[in-house]
């Protein structure tokens, strides 16, 4: 069961298509391996970036439970986030009944005010039921909903349940700060903060006391290290190689048009066998093939993992 | 099968349920023999209003086929908007084969551009099959997605089977103006038009070239007679029955807290059992309860329905 | 000097152009005395309705000058939202060294969080200085900021110089149930009301506790019949007098078209020259002023005001 | 006067204050000569950036005059982006009339529609005069107005007086090869395309056919060498400067705190005086500030200019 001590990379994983849109179970397999191998401490299946809105009710169950058996030991965080609480509910338990080790939940874009959120996040409880250790997802670049570190501390303080943060505000440095503050003051239990938005800040945020990453780089391994290097102190050498994927990162953490970079990275790397995505979904023109292969090409000098395939 | 000269009203049904929370069945069969006796000419079940969002799958299948079932002749539409196309594909097929005559979908928030909603609708109708009628939901205030007329046209014109519009722009008289030019000017097929937003606007809209009313006002006995009224050139007498609704309307069209106050009215006239509502969901106040039975006690001298239990 | 104690109606007033849209100094006047005449309390001058952005600061001196001036003993308050504060204070000095009873800030939509909106407000009164009396413009339908009845309070009481809420929240009803709860809990100070939401509520508004209206319907003296009547506990003529007008009150609510309603009526009443509005601007069809007859026509059977031109 | 060849760096100029909040003139001067010692070809005064809003009218008339006489030959683009039209007709006369060579409107974040957006521009175009050379603001990240590469079309072919587009959609790559494709099928006439979002895409930007940058990274000098080296096609070496920046130009890039970087980094190169920003606005806090002084120093192992003071 997930736990306010998690740390590391739990890597997000997209969902891997076949060229026609079905479900493709041995990419799914290919990839769990990878992401093991790669040293990542959990995954987090079925959020955005998993193109989770795009399943109907049954394939969702099928690749949370794929995933979680594929993984073994490695800790399974499924995104649950519904439009009601009722689909959320049910599909909460049918994942913790298949081995999740927690859920992950994102506020609606229509939560305007400071108690909606919280009220929010107290009836989804109510929902799920007390005994799922769940993930608040804190991403208002794509949903709007602005938390202020208040009013997370109020969630995380009403609910035991809720043991981790998915920080992905933008900017974020300082509500790290925030959140850790309100810990050493004594205001607020700890929790596990784990950060998104496709790694852009992972250098500073593990400086400001994060305890390592929930995104989806395709190149996971990089950011094992990169936590891994600065949780060991060895500043220089974590910002080195950050700095050295940087343009990559950037060019990936573009809203909408990364998961298409994402996806054709990860096919060139050997994890994945198509970049498919299914409809509605953005393809990689051809220039911006051209770029990444540029990038990966730059990258190779310095880490030769953008140069090979996988196995 | 639902097609483009669907007249009269289609009532947005709620859902009703029991006080914990279960889906209440034999309101169901009450209220759907009261709209048919109401003189109704559709019935459009798990709407917003309907609080769709909030059922899982089955449920929703299971209210579906209850209605249909229990409707007859009459034309039940669906709403299936979704988060993702896979989820609305599996939901339309299954209405349809339980008898629907038709689906009805709403653009998600995230369009922005006029080709964005255009494209939205073209994979939608992509997913669930060209053989399923469907209604276009232009519900700006609700959503945030605004459709010009233009925009409306061409995805009629892309889809032929587009065949009808919820009309609730607000304000929205000069759109039913401008969709009727096109078809005058020939740049556009003949669709049914049916308004919604509470009928706050049915009088005019009606008289602007309107079918009549696809909403959910707790007296759709009276929204049939303006609807009548209109249609037969007597126009002092619409006007005149629909201004003496006008307050409880007014009163019941207000966002978010507005279901509550329909389900409270539909209560008192012995339609449904429970005005409850599932999380999240408001509750009418005492203040609000005795303001709506003040309203009430005034319709009544002007609509003796207003003073009465069904059955 | 606006303060706490503040009741009955004060009007928004438009501003008139000529129909090349130059301001029409003429008709501000005229309209001024008609105000006066028609018992308002008070004005509200540079208001969204009042096309305040479409002035230059010249103009918008100029004209609350003369509004002031002409309005005498009447208390005139002016809206001063800007974008940014050097304008705001700019403004405030100006017209209140030009005798404005106080000045009316509306938060920006940029605003997403409790604390964003209690912090500006403190930097707005900062900017204008303590001195001068504020009105707190509670419009989320228009501008998309929601306050809290909590928030409201916070602001209340940081700011001595807060003494009066536009409510136009929609709904909004409990929201001044909540606000006069906090009056007399003794967790806030006392505060006027005035709603706006051109009316629509405004029967049930007094009823809840509010001090009247601020708000832009082209019948102020029915506004000010409402609120007098409603004050001396005359229910049912209030009801009957606000009911009459619904139909209208209504169709001049509608968002963005509402304008040229309003102006239209005014013109037809002879208070103003012209209906032109500055650009972006809407102007009426000659459908919907055929359908502003109408309700105008069957209005004048129960309002004799209807039907006759001022002066 | 600004026409549809302009190239280079047009640097996005802050507007420097006193810690106290008064205009710092000595600082725009300095500043002012150091844009034209670094190679801009170009400066944009009194954009978002330049804390617009937070000036009154005559402050910014003050500012613009003085940066436009300073720069003496180099053209200075003025931003007038306001609330309404009269507004922006007053300063942009005012500001031609000083020696600008032309001016900047981004489009209200009020518009929904494709053809809202365009007829918006028409509007402007009509207020402010078609003699005056205009840049079209694509910044759909702050505004939340989306343009299609077909409205953009529509805007240019409508307007001759519009020469330039400040391109800062996100992501942007793909909108910068339609509008050139639309130039190449010959469907839309040439314009200027210089590129904002801090710099973050300025290598691939270049190779996509953007004539270079109109952005204010603290800076400037090296944008100037990447779009110098990427015109010379120099693609590595630019790819290499570039990417010695990234990580600096990511820290610099965040919504909302950015400015704070930017100021705190053109006072330590010795630009302007202070890093103060009028109200509302962010401070650095002291870790950032240590953060940024670590990127500096390691900048300053590939670009030197990262280590040294001007002057």
């Amino acid at each position: 069961m997930l736990d306010a001590n998690a740390k590391g990379v739990y890597v997000i994983a997209p969902t891997p298509f076949h060229d026609d849109g079905r479900v493709d179970d041995a990419s799914i397999d290919r990839m769990t391996d990878f992401f093991l191998e790669a040293g990542c401490t959990g995954i987090t299946a079925l959020g955005m970036m998993g193109e989770a809105p795009k399943l109907d009710g049954e394939e969702a169950r099928a690749i949370a439970s794929r995933i979680i058996k594929r993984a073994g030991n490695t800790p399974v965080v499924i995104g649950v986030s519904a439009p009601g609480f009722a689909a959320m509910r049910t599909l909460s338990r049918a994942v913790m009944d298949a081995g999740a080790a927690g859920v992950m939940i994102a506020p609606p874009s229509s939560l305007k005010t400071d108690d909606q959120i919280v009220n929010y996040y107290a009836q989804a409880v109510e929902a799920i039921g007390p005994d799922i250790p769940f993930v608040i997802q804190d991403y208002p670049l794509a949903i709007g909903v602005v938390m202020t570190p208040g009013v997370i501390r109020r969630i995380v303080q009403d609910n035991p349940s809720a043991v981790m943060l998915k920080h992905e505000d933008w900017p974020g440095l300082e509500k790290i700060s925030a959140l850790r503050g309100f810990e050493q003051d004594g205001s607020m239990r700890h929790i596990s903060i784990l950060c998104g938005n496709g790694g852009l800040f992972l250098d500073f945020e593990c400086e400001r006391g994060a305890d390592g990453a929930m995104t989806g780089y395709a190149f996971p391994d990089m950011l094992v290290d990169v936590v891994k290097l600065s949780q060991a102190g060895k500043r220089e050498e974590a910002h080195d190689l950050f700095d050295a994927h940087l343009p990559m990162i950037r060019y990936e953490q573009q809203p909408g048009a990364g998961l298409a970079v994402r996806k054709y990275v990860l096919q060139r790397r050997g994890i994945i066998s198509s970049q498919a995505q299914r409809k509605p979904g953005g393809a990689i023109s051809a220039t911006a093939r051209a770029e990444v292969d540029y990038l990966l090409s730059r990258l190779a000098k310095h880490d030769p993992r953008a140069g090979k395939r996988i196995g």
